[in-house]
């Protein structure tokens, strides 16, 4: 996809993200957040002030956003953490792998030293082998901890690396 | 501490909380919150919505306080998150095992099956033998997660288990 561009997300933008977030969200296979939520709820979580929201766009088409945000505070704060999320019609085109990559420059350039992932549900092995390609380490397996709607209880992974 | 009574936390335990929290924000050995934050940003975040507090007593004072709420949203609400709090003048009395305790019955009266933690500052092996003779697993080693004011970036623990 050379001609991937990312950028900061812009209110404009929000009909495209929504577009991306509502069927992820329903299906409900990766992401620890309600299934429910409407746009207006959604939204206000993705935008959330202390998120740093970004687009990627496929010439004039939103085909993926993420943020990150600190992961904690204080002195936890120098440890970014991501959330990212593909338009279903762009998986397999390397869109998450741009916005991966992105986003730790983002990190970096907002003076964070290392990325961490506090749920990578371990059923979504593309995602895993995703970050584990981009230098996340496995730091644990939580046992049980996401329950997948086709599998049940399944384990999620806590991710982390130096940026 | 056969007196050590625990109970939902009032108004008018705020100025007790306080006095547990001030001086342990300003430490900045245990929690990754701000160790600077006043009285309102402190109990603001302690009585967050979400949070289901509860206050241990000795007789009438308040000599410790913590908070569940689900770790996650979604598919991961059913993982209660605690945090906890001991008066610098109680410890060493089992006042936070006692809370320990007591925080894993609520997580069960409020239907979690599971309780996790998320930064358990490796340095504090007060708190990581407390936890660990509490049942609680180490699932994985955050390296320098956490900024210790003397001992620079430490790591820290996730640990979980089931209730």
């Amino acid at each position: 996809m050379t001609d991937l561009t990312i950028r900061p997300a812009e209110p404009t933008d929000h009909d495209a993200i929504w577009a991306i977030l509502e069927p992820i969200l329903w299906a409900g296979e990766t992401f620890a957040l309600p299934h429910d939520w409407n746009r207006a709820q959604a939204l206000a979580y993705w935008f959330a002030p202390a998120h740093h929201v970004h687009v990627a766009l496929d010439g004039d088409a939103v085909v993926g956003s993420y943020y990150i945000r600190a992961n904690q505070l204080g002195a936890g704060d120098h440890v970014a953490n991501g959330t990212y999320a593909t338009h279903a019609d762009a998986q397999g085109r390397g869109v998450a792998r741009a916005m991966g990559l992105h986003s730790f420059e983002t990190a970096r350039r907002l003076s964070f030293t290392m990325m961490q992932f506090n749920l990578v549900v371990a059923t979504n092995t593309r995602a895993v082998a995703l970050w584990t390609g981009l230098g996340m380490h496995e730091i644990g397996r939580l046992p049980g901890v996401f329950r997948h709607p086709a599998h049940g209880p399944v384990d999620a992974l806590v991710m982390h690396r130096v940026l």
